[in-house]
């Protein structure tokens, strides 16, 4: 294998030292079933609820608040269930820039109503307080915000939504999958009924992820037929994946205020760096917010005028640069992508570039040599 | 820690080593999205469908039936939710001797019914075949056959019961977590609608499992919200434990012809010695069926008169013996076991004794050295 540069962060990070560390330590441990009785299960269910104190700090919730599920879409389905259950009839709001997973899980659970976004994917706070005080319109079963968005990376007003939500008591969930690891968050003073999140896209592994119940809220279990996780999410806990998320979580610091705040200016370093490699070749542009305090630090998409998406991403793969076109999960099916469709953007032409931990600027000087090699000569081939 | 002797294997049992080895590759790789078109993802791609075909050989399946999971209870759930979704208001067949992960996710599917069984939890199938042949009660939507009880070890007439249900056109799930790893099985022959299995009961990680769906089934997915396993299960795929299942199931044989016949063999001789144990103490009986043939091969349960099990499971532990009491899921809470309730056992005296691939004699002689002490001792003390 020639040398790789890995520019697809955003669809999943490599796992950190200190989540193989920690997975490691598991295979030191007795590998019991921490709801035994026995030493065995004992020391399991020790490393287990030290994980979760791990990643409640992290996001700023209680250690009590985290239920583990196996990642980001089974917490997004689990919320989408529990918070439907009892309400059967009462219309879902969301934008259509939420991932598909908010998008599946809320049309099947009933009826279900969109929420206006801007040009740069922000949902129109003006629109939704004015859905949530209709006196004439069915009062919400729940109401999603995506904490930011997964292919463009539009930072959502996300206090903003949930506080309008909490005046109006309506139940609100925050995807924060691809937020959390990468924007400090404290969950405690956000409020949100619900909050999703993912081990992966932050240096854990895949297969770990949680969903953030407010202390007081009561929710029916998804997953059922056990009485793990305070009986909200049945199975044997996925233990190597769990303590690896926690490690992750960990390396970032409390409240996100430490080590992520220094990854973050990082990356977004990184990041201008690709958006003036794209500023030099003829019709590239930034999709989404263009101020950096309005987006995601770690990721960027790009337009691409006069060629697809598709083969200016294999040609950067020849070239040894990995890349993502389209959201991570629409991807087996080679459809466009609602996000970008709901923010009047061409999909078949947007590439998404992501740094991570591990992203050097020798990456992005690869980026840099391949890039507009490739795009040329992709148009001269089609002129 | 003083040397311990972990005699809970049915609950999980250790990583094999070759478990181990296959995720230290997967550290290895640059672990991406499998779904990804570049290089690094193609790679991912490459060992997950090589991780499919292991598990698939196992049991006897095609690698395209095989639908990965986060672990047996998630498929337990999706396997109840895709049989039913479609059918409503028909009844969910199943026996009290089931998981709980089935009886849970039966009962808030819809209506349900128990199948009877007889004294050693084995399923009545003339009682079955009777239901299933009835011209008044309304058409089940689903049947459930578990392969092997997970606390007492019975073996079901599954063959039996499949064919009832296909020759009476009805959909048949057959829950064989307890069972995938320690007797042999071709699902190809079997021909059940839906098989649940799981990885960390066969030497592979928590975090991992499957549901194998059979080839002309098309049943609406349960996590919801990416094209994951052929739209079947959304999520990304929880690659490092994947990998390890197929890994754990690669050793076992395909169709479990080979090593897992030489495992179950061994299983049965220390089994038979615990066996031996319990007949050398006062009021200790062996729980299900007597005839070898007619269970697993690794676990047992035994019935303990005069004292109750708790105290047992602790003093055992004090002396440095892990074995179980009740079913592994229920434990958190402190109820009786509704498995041995439904066999008419009294399940605060009964104790669950499992080996696994790592117990030699010297775990069984320490099993010896305590059992009868700490009975007579707790005898001693309600004197």
């Amino acid at each position: 294998m020639v040398s790789r540069t890995y520019l697809d962060h955003a669809s999943t990070t490599p796992a950190r030292p200190e989540a193989v560390a920690a997975w490691q330590r598991w295979v030191g441990l007795p590998q019991a079933d921490p709801a035994r009785l026995h030493e065995e299960g004992r020391l399991v269910r020790g490393a287990l609820e030290e994980a979760r104190e791990q990643v409640a700090l992290l996001v700023g919730a209680l250690p009590r608040e985290v239920v583990f599920t196996s990642g980001a879409t089974e917490a997004i389905n689990a919320a989408v269930w529990g918070a439907t259950r009892r309400q059967a009839g009462a219309p879902v709001l969301f934008a259509n820039v939420e991932h598909s997973a908010v998008r599946d899980a809320s049309v099947r659970s009933g009826p279900s109503e969109v929420i206006a976004v801007n040009e740069t994917a922000r949902v129109d706070l003006d629109a939704l307080a004015e859905r949530l005080a209709s006196k004439t319109l069915p009062r919400p079963g729940l109401v999603h915000c995506q904490w930011a968005n997964h292919e463009v990376g539009t930072l959502q007003p996300v206090q903003e939504v949930v506080d309008l939500c909490r005046s109006a008591g309506v139940t609100v969930h925050v995807d924060a999958a691809a937020a959390c690891g990468h924007v400090p968050m404290n969950l405690d003073e956000l409020g949100a009924d619900l909050v999703s999140i993912s081990a992966h896209k932050l240096g854990g592994f895949p297969g770990a992820g949680a969903l953030v119940i407010r202390r007081g809220s009561r929710i029916e279990p998804f997953i059922v037929g056990g009485e793990q996780e305070r009986a909200r999410r049945a199975g044997l806990e996925a233990m190597p994946a769990l303590l690896a998320f926690g490690a992750a979580a960990g390396v970032l610091g409390a409240y996100g205020q430490d080590a992520l705040r220094e990854e973050a200016k990082a990356a977004r370093r990184l990041i201008a760096a690709v958006a003036q490699v794209a500023g030099t070749v003829d019709q590239v542009t930034v999709v989404g917010p263009a101020a950096a305090t309005e987006r995601l630090p770690h990721l960027i998409c790009l337009g691409v005028g006069g060629v697809e998406a598709e083969p200016v991403l294999i040609g950067l793969d020849r070239a040894g640069v990995a890349v993502h076109s389209g959201s991570a999960c629409a991807s087996e099916s080679i459809e466009p992508s609602p996000v970008l469709e709901a923010m009047g953007v061409d999909s078949s032409h947007s590439l998404r570039v992501s740094v991570g931990w591990t992203t050097t600027d020798a990456d992005i000087e690869a980026f840099r040599r391949a890039f507009g090699e490739v795009v040329a000569a992709l148009r001269a081939l089609r002129a």
